[in-house]
C-alpha cells in the first residue's frame, strides 16, 4: 500500500523531507509496511505539480535545484499543473497534507485555514509551524477528531528531537508535574558565547553571522519563540488548555557580563528556561532567564542545542537533549508523524 | 475489559508495581481503556495466592508489610493458595506474566524457563532482569513471535527511563550509527565522588553505605553490568545479534586521583562508557572508562544518574538522561510495557 502525501510549500523543510523519502524509501517501506508517495507539491512561488499516481521525487528536486521552479518538471500523462493549495487539499487524492508553507506565526495563516480545509476533506495534516498549534489547538484538534483524521506536529517543539511524542508514548502513566526546557537554540548559543567572555551584542552578531539568529532577532531574544513552545507543551503534554498570552515572558537581552560573573561565582549558569508547572488542574507557564546550578542536566547543554526535563511521579526526572532546528532534523519531524499516522499509533 | 497479570516474585519491584496499580488504577484505565488486574502472586519465599477474578492489592500489600508472607491474605471463595511459578504460568488465567523472581544474571534462570513456559502457554511476559534478554534474546523473541505473544523488558536498560522504547518508537526511520551511554549508576556515583577528591576506595565505600553498590561490587565496577546492557542495546535498538562475550569490557577500579587530575587539565571527565558502533551490518560494542570532553552532554551527568546518546542520521545526536534504578522507577518500567501490550503498540 502507498500512503499519499501532498506538500504545501517546497522550501528548505519540504526539500529536506523529499530527499529523505527519496533516499530512504525502501528502508521505510520495510519498516512501516506502506511506502510514502508524494503525489502533489504546491508552492506559491515555485509552482505546482500533481500526479495521482505519484511524482518522481528526484526530478522535482533536480528541477528546483537547477531552475528554482517546478515549471520544467517533465510532462507525463495525467500530470496536472498550477493547482493552488486549496485545490490540492480538496481535489488531490492525498491521504495527508504536509503543511510547510511560509506561515505567519502571529496569525497562524495560511496554515490554520489549510488545516480546516484538510480536516473537512478527511485528510490528515502534518506540520512543523508553531503558529496553528499554539493559537488554535482546541478548535483544530476537535475538527480533526470529528472527521476521523490525524494532526501531527512533532516538529513544533525541538524539531526532530521527540519532545512531544516521547512523553506521550514512552512516559504515559506518569503524572508530569513540571516541564522545564531550553527550547530556543539562538539564545542558548548567545548565552554560551557570553560565558566565553563575549558581550551580549557581540554574541548576537556572531549568532547572526552563523545563521542561528535572524536579522530581526526579537522573537528569539525576547523569548516569544520559547513562549509559543511552552504553550504547546502545556496543551499537548500536560493536556491543559492554555493561550500564549497566559505564558509570562522575559527575554535575555538585558543580561550583562556582571550577571554571568555572578552566576559563575555561585556555580550556576544562565539559561533561557521555559517552564510549565501543574498545580491541580491548572498549569502555570513562564519563560525567562534563570541561573541554574551546574549539577542540573540542563546546565550542560551548550551552543545551539535544545533540552527538556519532564518531572515524572513514577519515572523520576527524565531529560531529553537534541538539535532544535535543521533541514534534515525538521524533515525527520515530519517523517515521524507520517510513520505514526500510517501505523495508526500516537 | 481487564488485562490480567500474574506476578512471579513479590520483592521490591513487585510491591512497587502493585502500589502503582493500586494508587493509579483509575487514571490508568481512563488512559488505556483497560484496567490492569493482578490475579496471582507467586513468590518462592513469601507464598502464593491466586484468584481468577483478581486479588485485593491493598490486602496483599498489607499482609506482606505486617507479616512478611502472603499466608495471612484473607480467604475468599475461589481463592487458591500455594501454586508455584510454573503452575501459575500454566493454569492461571493471566494474560501477562510479570517475571520479577530473583534471577541469576549469569544463567538467566529461572527467568528463561519461565519465559519459555509462558510463551508456549500463549502468555505475554514482562521483566526487568537483564539476564534472559542478554543471554537468550534470539530464542525467546522467536518463541514469543511464534505464539503470537509479546515480551517486554524496557526496565533492563536504565530502568523506567525509556532507553529502549524511545529510539524504537520516537526515532524510527533513523539509522542509528552509534549508541554511547552511562548505563551503570554505581560507577558514575564513584567517579563523581572521585572528582570531588575522594580516592576510589573511599568513593566505593560511600556508594556501599548509601546502598548504591553491593557488598561485592564486582559486577558494577568491572563493567559487567554495563556489558549486559550494551548487549541488549545491540540486539534491540541496532537489531544485530550479539553475545555478551563479544562486548569488550574494562572496569574503573584502576583509576586514580592522577587520572582524574589529568582529565581535568584537558577539560575532560572520566565516565564508564558503554558504546555500540554500527559498521555495515556488524556492531562493535565495548565498555570501558573514557575521558570525555566537558562539552559532551554525557559529561554533565553526575551522581547515580544514567544517560545515553543515540547518533541518528536524520534527527542528529539525541541524549536521554534519567534514573537508572529505583523501586518506583522499575515498577514504572514494567507498567509501560504492560500499557503498550494492552495498546498493541511497540
Amino acid at each position: 500500500m502507498s500512503h499519499k502525501v501532498a506538500l504545501l510549500g517546497f522550501g528548505v523543510v519540504g526539500q529536506g523531507l523529499a530527499e529523505i523519502i527519496e533516499t530512504k524509501g525502501n528502508l521505510l517501506s520495510e519498516n512501516i509496511g506502506d511506502d510514502i508517495k508524494i503525489v502533489a507539491i504546491s508552492d506559491v512561488m515555485k509552482g505546482s505539480v500533481y500526479h495521482p499516481e505519484g511524482l518522481e521525487i528526484s526530478e522535482a528536486l533536480r528541477v528546483i535545484k537547477e531552475t528554482g521552479t517546478l515549471n520544467s518538471y517533465p510532462d507525463t500523462p495525467g500530470l496536472m499543473r498550477g493547482w493552488d493549495s486549496f485545490r490540492t487539499i480538496e481535489e488531490s487524492n492525498a491521504d495527508t497534507i504536509v503543511e510547510i508553507t511560509f506561515t505567519d506565526v502571529k496569525t497562524g495563516q495560511p496554515a490554520i485555514n489549510h488545516c480546516r480545509e484538510a480536516f473537512r476533506n478527511k485528510k490528515n495534516v502534518v506540520m512543523s509551524n508553531k503558529g496553528p498549534v499554539s493559537l488554535a489547538y482546541q478548535e483544530l484538534s476537535q475538527l480533526a477528531d470529528e472527521n476521523g483524521v490525524r494532526w501531527g506536529f512533532e516538529g513544533t517543539v525541538m524539531s526532530g528531537t521527540p519532545a512531544l511524542r516521547m512523553p506521550l508514548v514512552s512516559l504515559t502513566g506518569n503524572e508530569i508535574s513540571e516541564i522545564k526546557g531550553i527550547l530556543n537554540g539562538t539564545t542558548n548559543y548567545i548565552l554560551t558565547k557570553m560565558e566565553d567572555g563575549l558581550s551580549y551584542q557581540d554574541a548576537l552578531s556572531q549568532a547572526q553571522s552563523l545563521g542561528y539568529a535572524e536579522a530581526d532577532p526579537t522573537s528569539d531574544v525576547q523569548g516569544y519563540d520559547a513562549q509559543y513552545k511552552a504553550t504547546i507543551l502545556a496543551n499537548i503534554v500536560m493536556g491543559v488548555p492554555m493561550k500564549r498570552e497566559e505564558v509570562e515572558c522575559e527575554g535575555i537581552s538585558h543580561l550583562t557580563q556582571d550577571d554571568i560573573a555572578w552566576a559563575k561565582s555561585k556555580n550556576k549558569r544562565w539559561k533561557l528556561i521555559a517552564k510549565c508547572t501543574k498545580k491541580g488542574e491548572k498549569v502555570i507557564a513562564k519563560v525567562g532567564p534563570e541561573a541554574i546550578p551546574l549539577t542540573d542536566p540542563l546546565a550542560g547543554v551548550l551552543g545551539a542545542q535544545n533540552a527538556i526535563t519532564y518531572n515524572c511521579d513514577l519515572a523520576g526526572p527524565i531529560t531529553l537533549i537534541g538539535p532544535g532546528a535543521g533541514r534534515t532534523e525538521t524533515g525527520f519531524s515530519i517523517l515521524i508523524d507520517l510513520i505514526n499516522i500510517i501505523r495508526k499509533q500516537i
